[in-house]
């Protein structure tokens, strides 16, 4: 449910009012049942919930959409206020739903936004969803993605400055990075899986005129994917790959850094982008937008990344 | 005219066949009457043309568009094909353009595009047109921008690393780039001048974890430019700055390295795009697309990026 304040019980009610989501998964919203409960009085279609006390409970067919709080009651619902009790309930419920995918009772795990103010408050140190669950799930080695529909990016590097972006472009790191995104197409069943690399600096680099971390770096980790089977080619000029990549020439670009992926996804996918980690050992999506404090409890909040985040989980999940 | 077995007659021709060309300008063009007759052959509209020998001979109303070799006669027309000779009556017809422009004889220069090989081979030693015209007008603090209808871009670094764009983030660089964007916006005549700052780091730095530049050197930047009056903002996450712009929200960004711009740019206006040299002492546009010899000589070429920068120059010109 992520932070309670924010749009995430109003997205949360939308989403499981379509019944699309219910064909894709049998889902269980761990979080507040008064709340999703409250969120959801308006949206028409809205199957209204059932709170659970164990996650076996979840698996009985029953009237409306199971929910589990593990003994986390959430604060007073007070959209678009800051709260370090509602921060502290949506690192805890982040943490049970993990828990659950470790262990294999859930085949994955959606996250809708949380507060990185309102977790710090609350006493947590990461920096949001993506580092507590590498945490958790010890991969030092993940990737931030971001897909929507047939565009999806890995990103090298994420969370960190761009002076720190440009040192983490290695060999060996650009590499893995192109390798997991080939086994995040193979996991998805894709039949052609055609990597686009792009390169660090302008015109790829120019033959050297304008950097040589393309030839010297990016290159050979092509290579050395190519030898070992990948159909990735690159390094290709970042300012014309993604356009390529709509067009139809790839299923997948690896990014060097978080703005090269995040400007384009953002421009042309807003409302169904979805926010994917790779390099983890479960199954986990999440919405490409914040809590949005602004338009929380207005109605106004769209479901569409929600629902695609769930979609495409369920798509890892299946094929998995 | 640019490189002759580019693409640049063929839409040359195109955008003159146009007579909205007509009525924005009056236009001269520096190149082969031969080849651009030729080009026009199937162009439906065409005006033809007429070789001058001066450029006063074009100032006379007369049949045909007025086109102009300095002596420089182009090779035979082998579109598709790299050639010294091409390159070099490129480089020289440029030459010619930008001294009247300097004299005060044209009010603009609007360039075709040029391959950079084929210059190199022609013992020029620049980059591309945009290096030349900045030496020949003594223009060190040049800015390379992208404009599209009501997207305007201004670039605080162009052809270099990543990391060179990097270094170049300086308070002095970063109220420059500001202050020329601005300058444009005032030339163009625009009620509203609103400029948002792009952020070298993710998320802006977010508070300094991400990076220290945005709020020790970009944040100064642009307090002294609001300080002189301009309406700028910033730093701005990069990631949603450009589909504010698309909102409505600014007249103008400033990018800190080539792709933060050219990315999005060339993501939504690939067609339109208009590629300006600001801070140099004349009007120069350019196409914002390469010779594409792979398609040089087909028909297949698209003269809408040409007849941008003609618009453009002449709003630039008639604001001057």
């Amino acid at each position: 449910m992520g932070d309670v304040n924010g749009v995430g019980p109003e997205v949360l009610a939308k989403a499981l009012a379509r019944a699309e989501v219910w064909a894709q998964c049998r889902p269980v919203v761990v979080g507040s049942a008064g709340i999703l409960d409250e969120a959801g009085r308006d949206v028409a279609g809205f199957p209204g919930v059932r709170a659970v006390g164990r996650l076996e409970e979840a698996a009985f067919v029953g009237e409306g959409c199971p929910v589990l709080d593990g003994g986390f009651g959430a604060p007073a619902y007070r959209p678009g206020t800051l709260d370090a009790e509602a921060g502290r309930c949506a690192v805890e419920w982040v943490k049970l739903a993990v828990q659950w995918a470790m262990g294999g009772e859930v085949a994955g795990v959606v996250t809708c936004p949380i507060n990185k103010e309102g977790i710090h408050r609350a006493g947590c140190r990461y920096a949001g969803h993506t580092d507590l669950i590498a945490a958790m799930t010890s991969s030092p080695d993940y990737r931030m993605c971001l897909f929507a529909g047939p565009m999806r990016v890995v990103h090298n590097t994420g969370h960190c400055s761009l002076l720190e972006a440009i040192a983490a472009v290695t060999q060996a790191r650009v590499a893995g990075s192109i390798r997991i995104g080939h086994e995040a197409l193979v996991r998805l069943g894709l039949p052609q899986r055609r990597i686009a690399v792009a390169a660090l600096n302008p015109h790829a680099g120019e033959a050297g005129a304008f950097g040589s971390e393309s030839a010297a770096i990016i290159g050979p980790a092509v290579e050395a994917c190519q030898a070992a089977g990948m159909a990735c080619s690159g390094p290709h000029p970042a300012d014309t790959v993604f356009r390529r990549m709509r067009a139809g020439e790839f299923e997948l670009v690896v990014a060097m850094y978080h703005d090269q992926g995040h400007i384009p996804m953002k421009l042309i996918a807003m409302d169904e982008g979805v926010n994917v980690t790779l390099g983890i050992p479960i199954v986990r999506t999440s919405v490409d937008h914040g809590t949005a404090y602004d338009i929380a409890g207005k109605g106004v909040a769209r479901e569409e990344s929600l629902c695609a985040a769930i979609a495409l989980a369920a798509e890892f999940a299946g094929h998995g």
